[in-house]
């Protein structure tokens, strides 16, 4: 009982004004004030599989890479690395003995790193108990209330970037927070490259698609950080996604290689639509995507041994009735639980997906699945976590008001992930004395004391009377949204960025944009 | 490896079709099928709190117990029970040494029990790894989107139990699922008992408050399943809310005594609003919500040893800006699943709180903050979840839509609480073999055998692409739920009642209401 923060327990005489400034301030070092740049979990993990369960996948996992194997295709290079580790190479097949690639990563996978942001004190880190949480990735749509749905354009992604910087829970800018489809397809990626690096300065994603947008990525990192700084540190974040069952294509394996080379994180990240792209059942699922991330992240450790990189895992369901694409459903909580456990047991960070649903409109449905999605990623102890603000539709499109009403969960879930504070103050056992059978606590001298931290406030949820709720217009939360993320723009200031910098990214795109002719695919 | 179902994994020939046909019938087994009786979870349960927490808060109580006591009032009869037991008391002040409670708990409650239903296949487990989902509980306002918020009436009684009857995940049919204030005050609980009895054939709660409408309770459930029957097993269920902080009242305890004089199970359940009822920390509510719960328990025991009760929590939190109650809120979460960890130290079965929200209406944020409470209760391993579906408002309101949306959610963790299925089927080995890399499965042998059962289907929910939910009408879920609750009701049929018992029972309300004057208040 040594711990001055429990010592109420024990202690009958109390020293009340120096223990109420000592108690003010433990409460507030164990609140992470808004803002803080990362989540550091205090909670643990939710484990869904026994050991037996987590050794029979693990085990289906390798019969499946030595067996029926995962083709890289169009990429000689890679099926040469593979051949000189020791697989066995057969066309653009690739078959590993058990054990083979979980042993290379294990050998030189850092178990956590850091990514950097050019402001420093908003670098994250990714594992050690750490979670990140970052906005939708990708969407060709918008939706709002004032527009409805519509194509993406830069407007909406410079906006997008502008709302996620001003959302003190979330912690990364992202990367296509949506698809600016006004912008010709193989330049924009210069575009938004720049948007995240103007408009925030949270760190962000490289480039997905191909070596050529990866080699950009990395260019305009070292212009913002300088060449040196990184080579030896981590400046940005890629998704590198097989082509479920068991592919990996060479646009994808490109960027890897590229940032695997430089020493940039890669989240080697199966998406699979249970039903469709791998079994129809959860464990069928899960055999297939651990196979596929050990393939892609031993090609990561044997192209750069030490090279930052994360296990991902987003698993999705099917309708099997219709062939939809379902979210927030049983099969995926439970996959994405189990995934978790299987990165821990490698070593790596674990990367995985946030707020998804398959509403059309921030509406229960939307919320419904979201709030089960990110609960489930939070509980499997993501490290990272994609889409966590504004899926819409599939992921067809990100949503400006369903953007701050998940931020609201986003909040939640920091404060939960601090767990329960059992300092003195927090115990409150001289408040209970205090107040006694029967009466209130709202002016005791404990409340007075804690109340300006004591919950977490959600911005755009009501809790207000009915009546009170009516005389404010009745408005549902997506239209209390509608109203927050018009005021986040307007209070939004851009963070300085030097102008030497900014000058020497613009004549790197324009020399860029100038050296190819527009295209409108990839 | 004795295990058939785990026998692809090492087995290289396999006999498709006895193997087929086992593997259905085993994902058969696995399944439950809509409409189980209740949840048995293999899963495990999350725990928030380390052996040291959970030791100061259980010590915080018993010197809560120790030193302020709880106040039993106007009702001496439980006074003397407690001195009897070796308690000190003071006036309506009932002070207990530490451990004391805990020990007269332990000597006597059941660590699981079943609660009878009129149809014996719907009866229901309490405790030992089950969960009973329940519909909202004592909203005197229905809200949908036909009518909007008014009253409720009996006729909103009847309809919410139908619909409750009809939606396959639920289990209970609950107690004031509105408040039909169109009758009597002190009269309508004979009209409410009654419409559970007649309407469902499901387990169902007697009246909560006061020892006369309790009595009336165990007189109709002795009417319905016979009295000896009553008398030795559970046939209805009852909550007991402390009047937090530390009191109980002669309402709450007059029914706690009838209920568990006559064995039937009380869920002895501290209601806090952290903040007002409780101190505004999760450690300091955590401690007055054990020590009330101790004291219930330890006098149900006191009356009838061996009486099955449950150790309740309904710890939620209050906005300290505005005072208002709020839902879902992180420090809510943490209390659950707390508060889960000391029920099943203490031996007795944990009831709790489900999908609440303060939204008014069944919008983003009343799924959001719905969804977030009924996934930490299933997480928290609640063996009972009271107002599971429907409740909006803080309580105030049941919702028609609301209702719908939640059951979805209801069916979701009945699903997940399965866990993963690791048979040979399941693994899906030789599907991964057959299709290969860069194919589908859509069309796999695995897939064909399994797509009926291999993924639970929502019912509000719509994963439609835009163009087709748009041609039906582009509707959000509170709309497509409207539609459901509108079919349930057509489709109700009413499970059939011996017509002497129902003779009996209409006989026994009639008498029951002549024999006092209408009342418009308790």
């Amino acid at each position: 009982m040594a711990d001055p923060d429990k010592s109420s327990v024990t202690s009958g005489a109390r020293r009340p004004g120096s223990r109420g400034r000592e108690d003010r301030r433990a409460a507030r070092r164990k609140r992470a004030p808004p803002g803080a740049p990362f989540i550091q979990r205090k909670i643990g993990c939710f484990d869904i599989l026994s050991e037996e369960g987590l050794c029979l996948i693990e085990n289906n996992a390798d019969q499946i890479l030595k067996e029926v194997g995962m083709e890289f295709r169009g990429d000689p290079e890679i099926l040469a690395i593979f051949r000189a580790a020791g697989a066995d190479v057969s066309g653009e097949r690739v078959r590993c003995e058990p054990g083979m690639c979980r042993s290379i990563i294990r050998k030189s996978a850092p178990r956590s790193f850091m990514q950097q942001a050019r402001n420093p004190s908003n670098a994250v880190k990714l594992g050690d108990g750490a979670t990140v949480l970052c906005p939708v990735f990708g969407p060709p749509f918008i939706h709002n209330l004032d527009e409805g749905r519509r194509y993406a354009t830069l407007r909406d992604f410079e906006n997008l970037v502008k709302i996620h910087h001003m959302l003190p829970y979330l912690h990364h800018s992202g990367g296509v927070v949506c698809e600016p489809v006004d912008l010709p397809a193989n330049k924009r990626h210069l575009d938004m490259l720049y948007a995240h690096i103007r408009l925030s300065d949270r760190p962000f994603f490289g480039a997905l698609i191909g070596s050529e947008r990866a080699n950009d990525s990395v260019a305009m990192a070292k212009i913002l950080f300088g060449a040196d700084y990184v080579e030896n540190n981590c400046c940005l974040y890629a998704v590198s996604n097989t082509n479920a069952p068991l592919v990996l294509d060479s646009a994808m394996s490109g960027a890897l290689k590229v940032y695997a080379a430089h020493g940039q994180a890669v989240a080697v990240t199966p998406w699979t639509l249970a039903g469709a792209m791998s079994p129809c059942t959860v464990a069928g699922t899960l055999a297939q995507v651990l196979a596929e991330c050990l393939a892609g992240l031993a090609l990561v450790q044997l192209i750069r041994p030490g090279a930052p990189c994360l296990m991902g895992s987003f698993a999705s369901t099917l309708s099997m009735q219709s062939g939809a694409p379902t979210f927030g459903s049983p099969e995926s909580g439970k996959m994405v639980l189990a995934a978790g456990q299987f990165a821990r047991r490698l070593g790596v960070p674990f990367h995985t997906v946030g707020a998804l649903t398959s509403s059309k409109i921030p509406d229960g449905q939307a919320e419904q699945e979201s709030a089960y999605g990110l609960l489930m990623s939070v509980l499997a102890g993501a490290n990272f976590i994609n889409h966590a603000t504004g899926w819409l539709e599939g992921g067809l499109v990100a949503g400006y008001e369903k953007t701050i009403i998940d931020a609201d969960l986003c909040g939640n879930v920091q404060s939960f992930a601090e767990g329960i504070d059992l300092s003195g103050n927090a115990q409150a056992l001289d408040a209970i004395r205090e107040v006694g059978p029967g009466a209130h606590f709202l002016g005791s001298s404990h409340t007075l004391r804690n109340f300006e931290t004591a919950m977490y406030r959600p911005a755009a949820a009501d809790n207000n009377s009915y009546e009170q709720w009516l005389a404010e217009g009745g408005f549902d939360s997506a239209q209390r949204a509608n109203s927050i993320w018009k005021r986040l723009l307007r209070d939004y200031e851009q963070p300085a960025l030097d102008p030497a910098v900014d000058e020497a990214l613009r004549d790197y795109i324009a020399r860029r944009k100038a050296s190819m002719p527009d295209q409108n695919y990839y």
